[in-house]
């Protein structure tokens, strides 16, 4: 997969694209990762990136003229256009769908703005606009580097252990099950006693259990796309009892 | 601000904390980021911080001990604990009111689990659960990048133009207008006629609305905690007869 990322802030990759997964991955060879720095396109001699909005008003708008000439230049290296992601409040949210989706393209250029906003003309350039949620960043530095690892971490053979990727909250449609490793008392706090019986079938019943309790309490939303066996109606009956009575 | 970052790989921080906003914020001694390894504080001669989960099962989990004891020194050194932030797709959902409440407090530590997950006695230690959103990121560096990107711009004095952070989206309930700047046509693509009117009035409605519409077609859940005026209504009825047109 090749990625391209335009920012005025290249330095911010440095570390999260060279280390852990994401820089093994690239070690790999199972993705390429390259930061373009669009202020190089700026073709005025200061190299402004960024002017004030028409209408008035605070703050610096990007120009459209930088980001549209460094997309150019990508895109005529990478022929395969992919995606062309621009991260903006506005857009559609980020969910571990779209990761899989993303994880399915042979190219992605995400777009960075920073600053105050960026002129609307950008848009027409974009095939994807993606919020990581509700909230602002100061730019889509951050939020590029999430989606990437979202992404990067589903192709194949990026994750040392094939099961990883599958066992992980929302794979099933619920959140996990309360994991413990050694030692078995610290500080007082002990490991529960079904975990160390040897009993599999005991542990896996109860981790199902303890999944669905804390998908009960926590992300009762999560359950409606779920289909609940009968055993399972019948925990999340208990749920409800022990709630009531913690509430007594 | 002190804000401190227990994780396993404190060189992936190196770019985003030093540079752009938050490094501007570090310089002006607004806030104060230390990066903890807590792998310095294992107790076995291997230095090895995870083991496998008691009851079997892929992957490995971060053991209690390096993080109960990084985090004893980090609050024996900062004796006002402030809130202790576990990275959690099981964690309450991170947005705008989450990095108010946060720009609020006077010392935040943020545990960044990596792997397959920890040992649940992690979470005694913990005073608040954070998602990012529904999907799976390898380690929770890049989440907490995020949340602190989100939380210091809203800090006194970070943020150049203190209009900045009150006309961003979300802050009045509607998502942005379309903004432009020069050149008044690029590429064949023009700036709408009424922004270089100079008529402010003008300007002004022309922005509500476009937020207006931008809101309506992308994100009418936000317009349920909104109060609409009469004229904002009937703006309403007229993208709904929009909407119908293009329909046909």
């Amino acid at each position: 997969m090749q990625i391209d990322i335009l920012s005025l802030f290249p330095e911010m990759f440095n570390g999260p694209l060279t280390t852990s997964m994401i820089g093994k991955a690239q070690e790999k060879g199972i993705v390429n990762i390259d930061v373009t720095d669009f202020r190089d396109y700026t073709t005025n001699k200061q190299h402004h990136v960024d002017d004030t909005p028409y209408g008035g008003g605070a703050g610096m708008l990007l120009q459209a003229q930088p980001i549209f000439d460094a997309l150019d230049a990508v895109q005529e290296k990478h022929p395969t256009p992919g995606k062309v992601i621009l991260l903006d409040p506005a857009g559609k949210k980020f969910d571990q769908n779209v990761a899989i989706e993303l994880s399915n393209e042979e190219h992605l250029t995400f777009i960075c703005g920073h600053y105050e906003g960026y002129d609307e003309r950008i848009r027409t350039r974009v095939t994807d606009e993606i919020s990581l949620g509700d909230y602002i960043l100061t730019g889509g530095e951050l939020a590029t580097m999430v989606i990437i690892d979202a992404t990067v971490r589903l192709l194949p053979n990026v994750l040392g252990n094939q099961e990883s990727a599958s066992g992980d909250s929302f794979s099933d449609g619920l959140l996990e099950y309360p994991q413990y490793t050694r030692p078995a008392e610290f500080r007082g706090l002990k490991v529960p006693e079904v975990l160390m019986s040897g009993n599999h079938q005991k542990i896996a019943e109860w981790r199902k259990r303890e999944s669905l309790r804390r998908t009960f309490l926590r992300r009762p939303d999560l359950l409606k796309n779920y289909s609940l066996t009968g055993q399972e109606k019948q925990w999340i009956n208990e749920f409800k009892l022990d709630q009531e009575q913690s509430k007594k």
